[in-house]
């Protein structure tokens, strides 16, 4: 694990390779978001889609699979409180395999003390949280999260 | 289903309930995002959340399952390009009854035609999706995804 010490600007970490198979992309879709769309080859041709295409919510979870087994290991965990710009920019279909890159862009240490943060429904006001030499967390008012999100992508 | 021309600015649909379940939360976590205060009760609770908590992906998932489930029906799905602000204010815990309120901010046709915005990769392009009488996505660009995903919330 890493600590809040061990992270610096411009750090760069990759993740593995996951792989989207057919059944997983319709199975989700059954729990979380029962759209023609993301349930069906048939019904997917003639949508939107043009085709079978994974719930935006099921590419989103991976992401966080491939995040959480990546080498970036913040020592407290990986916690957010919010995206500020969370895109799709394409459908992620059967087949694809999925990584994720994350860049660091800034560091800054919270101001607000362990725990202080938890329930309290103010938002803009919980940001990094960092105690006793480990912890790092998201920051929805900071870039980072847009930069390993918006590289969702299938291999060029 | 409702088409376009059927929504008008201040309409607001509400959704059903979903009862967060302590073993969901684990399998879900097991998967996608194996993060020890996802998958344990007392590892939870020495950690930032004091407690098992959902994942994020997780409450995102059943906030689109709730929204899917809704009376918004847009007559040709559900489908967004992404998020401008999304929060995760406080945890989802077990036991917790989640639903999902919605407002209509604006209604805005596409600029696009039906189908030419799929895989351009020009997220900034894509608008809402309009053709031969039906259609609606989500706007990155406008503020009413922000205005329901800040309601997921437990009842007051």
């Amino acid at each position: 694990v890493r600590y809040l010490e061990e992270f610096e600007p411009a750090q760069k970490f990759a993740s593995g390779r996951l792989s989207v198979e057919a059944a997983r992309i319709k199975s989700f879709a059954t729990e979380f978001d029962p759209q023609p769309f993301h349930l069906d080859e048939d019904r997917g041709r003639g949508s939107f889609f043009k085709g079978l295409a994974a719930s935006g919510s099921h590419a989103a979870a991976m992401t966080m699979r491939l995040l959480v087994a990546s080498e970036l290991k913040p020592a407290d965990g990986i916690i957010g409180v919010g995206f500020d710009e969370m895109r799709w920019p394409r459908p992620v279909r059967r087949g694809d395999e999925l990584h994720v890159e994350t860049e660091v862009l800034e560091i800054r240490a919270s101001k607000i003390s362990a725990g202080s943060g938890r329930d309290q429904g103010k938002d803009d006001d919980v940001e990094s949280e960092r105690r006793a030499g480990a912890g790092l967390c998201w920051q929805p008012d900071r870039a980072a999260p847009t930069a390993f999100l918006r590289r969702i992508a299938r291999p060029a």
